[in-house]
Formats: structure tokens, sequence, C-alpha cells
């Protein structure tokens, strides 16, 4: 089998382009320069039109869950009330992080592969006016599902809570407007839609967030997000940053809005219809309802009879195409297959035919090229 | 002037090796994979063996300031008593992120370009029985200046309190024994002696800290050193980890290896040497005491009448030869030359060079090629 022909199709860290792989690769330089501080004032600019917001925009070093610990750390004092919307592991980890820093944690859970019911939210921010911080999970990583943020937010903005987004595997992908749903505070990161390696992760801050940033008591140093509004001034960051993958940002923020940003959020939509027809297709069952079906992921129920991860190990061993595995409830459940960030057409056909030729070799009963062909009529039709 | 022709003489970030740049350009990959697994697992064997430990040692996604984050997060808790060693910026920094977990903070400051003096330390730990925690800076990035950890750690290994030290410019550039010397906590960072760019950090953790750990009652999720050590059971990180820049870290780890860490710190302390050499043969003065200097990076001070950011900006703009200026008190007064990671004997010409080349061109009077004479001598000495 020849080396390096392998498909990344887990939701994250996710494929890097040449074009952003090239940019990373540049001589180092100082991050105390003009140098950087363009780049850094290029990089927020750009993050906004992605964001749609005009207030504050930070990119921080370190991953994903770093961010989602910033905005806790900068909001949640000790005691504090937080409604953490739970709809699978990433939002369970959310509120973790919460209760790390001493918050009393009104778990809203939704279950596994279910999207946040609005009439419900309704209701527990009625029960609980006392609510200081409101937890929701744009994209559910672990279920496919994405939540309607829109809708939490026309809710929580109506109180004087907060509303933290984790939006880690669904910025770039699904479209999100912080200013307009009334989103306090946005994290995001490098390794999914915005093509990068792991490594950088941004959040967005309101003018409601930073009324309690101001005030907060817990401990917070790295995620000072007071230190990174005072550094922005001059386009610096508090600690060092890292440069070379500041260089990537730019250049993959560059390929989306070449694209176009309604282009790239339609490419991601078709290409989950695409792969959610397929699967359809071939026999096999969905988690994720159509109305909350994520477009950066499609998380499917391994064939009866069939553990999911072996599965998966046939198409990673046989066709070097991974898919990732379901997590905590759903392990050996179901798989996962990615289609964000540097993904097109192509790619679910590559996900599709391995899924069918896996399947075959497990003897499930699959008529070879079926699903393969419902993702090519899907596309065709979309032409 | 052609472009990319420059040359990075700031104490981190450094310049990174073609062959780490080359590592870090692999195809992206799965964390959760044998291959991620296998990978952290080398890269930890390495590092111990830079660190000189058999304890546990862990790499986080974050910069150096993370990792000191790491320490104080899991070992202070509000109250508790901590000696902070003080030698400059980032010793000043360490007493920061201690007040910040609520510490209460015996500071003990030596001085900007002196080292800690070790009847003082013996002394303050005398004073002070019911210390917790001790602070130290082994290179002292801010002066030049690089501490006696060995002495430091013989005499704090003799109390209950842990001995946290701040390693991010000096591992890996000049000799460290976490063992030995009884060093608790090592934290360090990618983008200095490493050659590699910002972004990942390490960190050490004795037997001793982890008792201490266990109990402490601080808020850490992201910095939480026990789900790292869950998670290496299985070679894994609790959170997205920067995979390429673990791939990175390997190749920079074995091209330290494989010319030997003596050889490794001797070229350090030559390129020191001749710099200091150079730079006293010009007329300059330096910052650091001979006794205590450095051989990670020389401060020097500004010539009399010249600013010394000035100078910078000439050698910068003119040679495109980058010094690091001085940090808070020193700022304008001193600039720094850094010789450590990816540098070598054409490195310390070059700078050398550059500096009388912009110290001529403000019309200090200096004899060209003095400097660049007086380190070549200290070279061919060397042989």
């Amino acid at each position: 089998m020849v080396r390096d022909k392998s498909y990344l199709l887990i939701p994250g860290p996710t494929p890097v382009p040449p074009a952003v792989m090239a940019a990373m690769s540049k001589p180092m330089f100082g991050h105390r320069t003009q140098e950087f501080a363009g780049l850094y004032h290029r990089v927020v600019e750009k993050l906004k039109l992605v964001f749609n917001t005009r207030g504050d925009v930070f990119v921080l070093t370190n991953s994903g869950t770093g961010a989602m610990e910033a905005a806790v750390a900068n909001t949640v004092s000790p005691g504090d009330k937080v409604l953490a919307l739970i709809t699978g592991n990433f939002g369970e980890r959310f509120a973790n992080i919460a209760r790390a820093y001493g918050a009393q944690v009104v778990e809203v859970n939704f279950g596994w592969g279910n999207c946040v019911d609005l009439k419900t939210v309704e209701e527990k921010l009625a029960l609980h006016p006392d609510t200081k911080v409101v937890l929701a999970t744009q994209n559910e990583t672990s279920t496919g599902v994405v939540n309607d943020i829109r809708g939490i937010g026309s809710l929580v903005s109506q109180t004087p809570a907060l509303l933290l987004v984790d939006a880690v595997s669904g910025a770039g992908a699904i479209e999100i407007r912080v200013d307009d749903w009334g989103i306090d505070m946005l994290c995001t990161a490098s390794q999914k839609a915005f093509m990068l390696p792991p490594g950088l992760s941004m959040i967005t801050v309101s003018p409601k967030a930073w009324e309690v940033v101001q005030s907060n008591s817990s401990p917070r140093f790295y995620f000072s997000l007071p230190a990174c509004r005072k550094n922005i001034e001059k386009w610096n960051t508090p600690y060092t940053p890292a440069v070379s993958m500041f260089l990537g940002l730019e250049a993959a923020l560059d390929m989306m809005l070449e694209e176009g940003l309604p282009n790239v959020y339609a490419r991601h939509a078709l290409l989950a219809r695409a792969t959610r027809k397929a699967v359809l297709e071939l026999g096999l069952q969905l988690l994720a309802p159509d109305h909350c079906a994520s477009h950066a992921l499609t998380a499917v129920w391994g064939p009866r009879g069939i553990d999911a991860d072996e599965l998966r190990q046939v198409a990673r061993k046989e066709y070097k195409v991974a898919f990732a595995g379901g997590q905590g409830e759903l392990k050996g459940k179901i798989f996962r297959i990615a289609h964000m960030g540097f993904c097109d057409k192509t790619d679910v056909v590559v996900a599709v035919s391995a899924l069918e030729m896996a399947l075959a070799r497990l003897g499930w009963p699959v008529e070879l090229g079926r699903g393969v062909k419902a993702a090519q009529e899907v596309f065709l039709k979309a032409v």
C-alpha cells in the first residue's frame, strides 16, 4: 500500500490544505514585532467576518478545551448557578469545566443523539431566574447533532445570564452569527473547519460578557481575557503565541473568504446531505434526526451484529480511510464520518466506497456502488 | 535586500531547523490512534533523557506560561505560602501566577541582572518554615542570568516545600538534572532550545509533588495534571494535542540526542563565551556577571548615549539581524543576543558583525572586525 495515501475523515484534527502547510513553513519570526501585530490584526478582522461579530475576538495558543475554560474561568465565580444544555460528550465537558470552577451546575440533558429543545430551555430559565451563565454546544461532535443557537440565544438574551457557546467543531462549517443571535462568548478551535493542525483556539467576548469578566473572582492567568484585551491594543498577545499557526490561520481564512462563506456553508450542507443519503441507501441507520443533523459530520449506527469499531478498523487498515468511533455510551455502537474543512465531493465518494467495501468484507449484505450512486445523484442534482 | 535572508537571534521563538519543519509538514493524523500513542511515548522517553528524570513528563498544548500555570494550579491552594525567588521579568511572572491562585507570596527579589543568592534562600526558608512552594527560574530570559538550581534544590529538598522551576529558556541549552537536584516540577517550552515554533510546553512531576497535586483545591481543567496522568496510561492526552508539533518535537529531540547532550551544552557554552568576549572587545558592558552568565543568551548594556532599541532597529533594518530588547525596567537600556537552539558559531559571527556595523552607523567609535576576531579566537582556541 502506497505510503501517505490516507484519508482523514474524523471530526478533528482534519486534513491541512497545502497552502496552509506552506504558510506555516515560513521562517520563524518574533512575536513582539510589527510583522506579528499586522498578522494578528488581519486574522482577527477575518475571524470577525466568520463569526459575524463587531465585538472582541482573541486567538489563544491552546486547543479548544482551553478556549472553553477561558470562557468559564472569566465568567463563572464559585457558587454561580450555571445552566448546562447537554446533548453529548462535549456538552458534558463544558459542564465539568464549570464544576471545576465551583459552579452550581443545573444539567439539562437532552440525551445523546437529540438536540436542545427550546421549550425546555424556556422553562428551565424561568425556574432558575438566578442563572448566571448558560452553556450550549453548537455542533455536538460526539453525536453529529447541531443545536439551534439562534433560538437558545433569543431566550437567554432576555435574561441577565450570559450565553457561552462551544462552537469548536461547528464554526467555519455551519453559519453562526454571534451578535445577531446574542452569543456572549463563542469558543472554537483550529483543527476542525478551520483546516489547521490543533493548537490554536478562538474566543469572542460581548460587551455584556465583559461586565461579568471584570468582576469575576476565579483564578486565571494564561486564560485571562483582561490580559488579552490589554495586549490586543497593540495587536499582541499576553504570552508567546503559536506564531506559525497564526500564519496558517490567515491562509485558511483567505481560502474560506475566497470561496465565500455562503459557499463554504452550502458545501458542508451538500456533503452532509450526500453522506446521509448514501448511508441510508446502504441500509444503515443515522443517529441524528433530519431536523438537527450536523453539516460537519454524520454519525451512523453500526450495522446490526457488527461492532462499529471493527468496521472502522477494516476501513482504516484496508483502504486507509479513517472514520471516528463513538464516545462514552456510544463507543462501539456508532461511527462518525466527518465532512468538514478541507473536504469536498470526492472525499464523500471515498468515504462511502470504503464503507461499502468494509461492510462487504465483514459479510454485511451490501450492493457495492449503491451508496456511491446515491451520493453522486445528490451532487448532480445540486448543480 | 533579498527576502527571507534574516537572522532571528532573540530568546524565543528561535529558528526552526529544516528537519523539524519537514517533520511538522507530514499529513495530519488522528490523536486517538496507535500512531499518536507511539509518538507521545517516544517523545516522553527522549525528554526524560534531557531532563534527567525517571519521574513523570507531560507535553501540554500551550506556551510556556501555561506550563508554569499548570505547575502552580496543581500545587498551590488559596492561602498557601509561596517563596518566589526573583531575578527578573519571568521570576515576577511566576510570582504573579501564584498570586492569581490566592497564594500568600513572599517575594525575594535579587535584582535584575543578579542571580539567586543561596545564603538568602537558606535564611528565608528558615524564616518561613510553613512555605509550601518555592518558585525559581533556571535561566532568566530578561537578564541572561542563570541561577544555581542545584544549590536551590539542595536547600528546598530538606524542607516539606516543593521546588517549581521555570526552565522555559534554559532546558535543552543548559544541563538540568531534575531527579538529582530535587526539582519537583520543571516547566519548559518548545520555542527556545527545543528549536520548535511556540505552542507546546513540557512539565515534569516528582513523587513528592504528586502528593500535593492530589490534595490541591485550586480549579484546573485544561491544566489538570491528574487528567494528564490518567490519559498517559494509554499514551494519550486529555485534550486534543498539537499533533504536528509533537512530530516536530521528536525530530528536534533526535537532533539533540544525535549531537549528544553534553555536546549540545558545550556548544551553547562556547557560543556564550564567544559572544561575551566579542561584546567586551567592542567596549560594551555585559549585564550578567561572569559567574552566573547564561549560556543561552547574552544581555548587553546599550552603548553610552545610544538607545539600545535604536541600535536593534538598525541591526534589524539594515542587516536583518533581530536582537531582543530589554523588558520592564531595562527597556531601551539593554539588548539581548540569543545563542540557543538551532544556533552555531557562524550565527555568533553574523550577530557580532551586524552589531559592529550598527554601532558604526550610529557613530559609536568601533573598530570594525574587532569583535568578530575576538569570537573567532574563542572558537579556534576551543578546537
